[in-house]
């Protein structure tokens, strides 16, 4: 495989699981200073990770948002929160990794978790209204 | 519900993710210092949180291994690649969760996971010839 | 001990702990989505460990911002930089806690801790001044 | 102040927070690699920090323990859980400690501190046993 | 070295550092709850630390900016990516200990930082511009 | 760039930093298990950031173990400890390294650096003497 073609395959999957909407806005931030890290990740993380047949794109929803939690990565979890709509995690189960996290990552991390993605899914429902 | 419930219940969860080998140890374990430690645990990690229907036993445990792998908890971490012979992960999931987490919580910690699960998988086929 | 013994026990504690303006404030910000995790925390937070007789309430609200510090979980620090006007933690205290914690967690850690503090400090001493 | 006068006022304190055997064994594992480290310590963390008057050391012994825990630093923290035999810190507050760390830094952080201070409170009994 | 000694020292090396302007803006925002802890971080983290000869400030900012990428603070990163313009640390270098990063402690780690990066670049071009 | 160009890149990188001794011994070492991610470490750690000109080995080396001081990564930064014979990065320079990090990253970060350093450094020693 080459280059391209990997970047190829990871720009696909990318867009299946962060939607159009994300990766116009990425598409137009880009800048000199941000170009390779875009490239590398879209290789590295979505043409060659994301893109493995060995989990479907739910469950790899799923670990990210665990981890994500676990983490304390406020805007990556963002993004991943928002992706649920298109990786078919429900918002219930949203509920449920959030809970299981606090048992895993402490309660403060759950909590930020919660709250922020009460203001993600408002945001969601409010788009959805208005379009 | 009653504590003595919410105990039951999570016991009997427990077992079923832990295994019975685990349960025995543990319970070989209990001492004054850390008795009410253990069933502060069973009440809420295995009464509360595991019990949930909301996810079933196969994802709260790709989760728990994605969390633990994020945040390094190497000991904790054992107990759940042990725990996928219950909760039905496949050891090619388990890779897959591994290399996953490199993406989001580094190489380094996913490194050291790959290294841990080898080595319980190692024990769990000679436990298994020998038997 | 039922579960609503427990909660009734969570809630005496945490709003002794917290206060009664952050009570009203959750109470209010109750949806679907957070109601069982807020009943969660009630329980296993509030009615399990905060009320549990070992560890008065000042020394548990000194650990827990110890901890929060380390930890870098700035939502749940500030509730809990609030709450030593209830614990009877002295500012004085909170400032020794901080530098302690740049030794053990690193000076980013306190540095940001510090500035959070500030922050809450001059929030709370504008609202006693209006009222 | 000199570095000379915070420098002997930092052995002051660590001698009587950690206890002569380890004070014994930093001396004998002394090197010129880590000399200056060793240097830096006893100014910077005992001479400055744990020398300040607006924390007695029970309250330090305490703060230090949680957030070890929540940090997973097991080595340092093995060295605070025999320092509770000077700091008076008792065995519950060490188990009550551990238990509110699982609330804020979640159960694997807490569950590998009681092993780890079950470990270190029996070598203590031991050794007080064949003296 | 007395006290005053390394204080003076730390603060020639701190202003070489983060520049004329941060040390203004924190003397301004010295209070009787920081000035402390400010004391303190002007004699150990640049009057004991950075002051060392053994790395020259470029190399200490680089891995500066590293740690504090991996640690994910925000606020203190924001500073030493300003400091660079005096350490000498180019954009580019920036760029590749970011991109090194996310190697070592994850995509969202490094994703943050090449956000936050963006950021104070711009800001500081435009006060190179309107100056 | 095909996959195979950038495995036989990386490959070439990875045995000028870690040494034909840890090359040999992973080799010896690899399983189905681990393979893929062995690949995908060789193509993206190796091939893609360790291969970029924008810092040279010895500039990566240094930031690489600040990280893992940071993070507290042990067997990692055990392997970066090991590669400093080939990076040129020296012992006194690994000490300023670690002990800058104590500021960033807390005293037990570096305590912990310290001693595993102080071990590795042994081994080689030994290994150097009996050979």
């Amino acid at each position: 495989m080459t280059d391209n073609e990997r970047l190829a395959r990871g720009k696909k999957v990318r867009e299946a699981v962060l939607g159009g909407a994300h990766v116009a806005r990425t598409a137009k931030n880009r800048t000199p200073f941000n170009a390779e890290f875009q490239d590398f990740l879209m290789e590295y993380a979505w043409g060659s990770i994301w893109s493995r047949p060995g989990l479907d794109h739910k469950t790899r929803s799923m670990i990210t948002i665990a981890m994500l939690v676990a983490l304390g990565r406020a805007d990556e979890l963002k993004l991943h929160i928002r992706a649920t709509a298109n990786t078919g995690v429900s918002r219930d189960e949203v509920k449920e990794i959030m809970m299981h996290a606090a048992i895993y990552a402490g309660v403060p991390a759950a909590f930020g978790a919660f709250q922020l993605a009460a203001q993600i899914f408002a945001e969601m429902d409010k788009k959805a209204a208005s379009s």
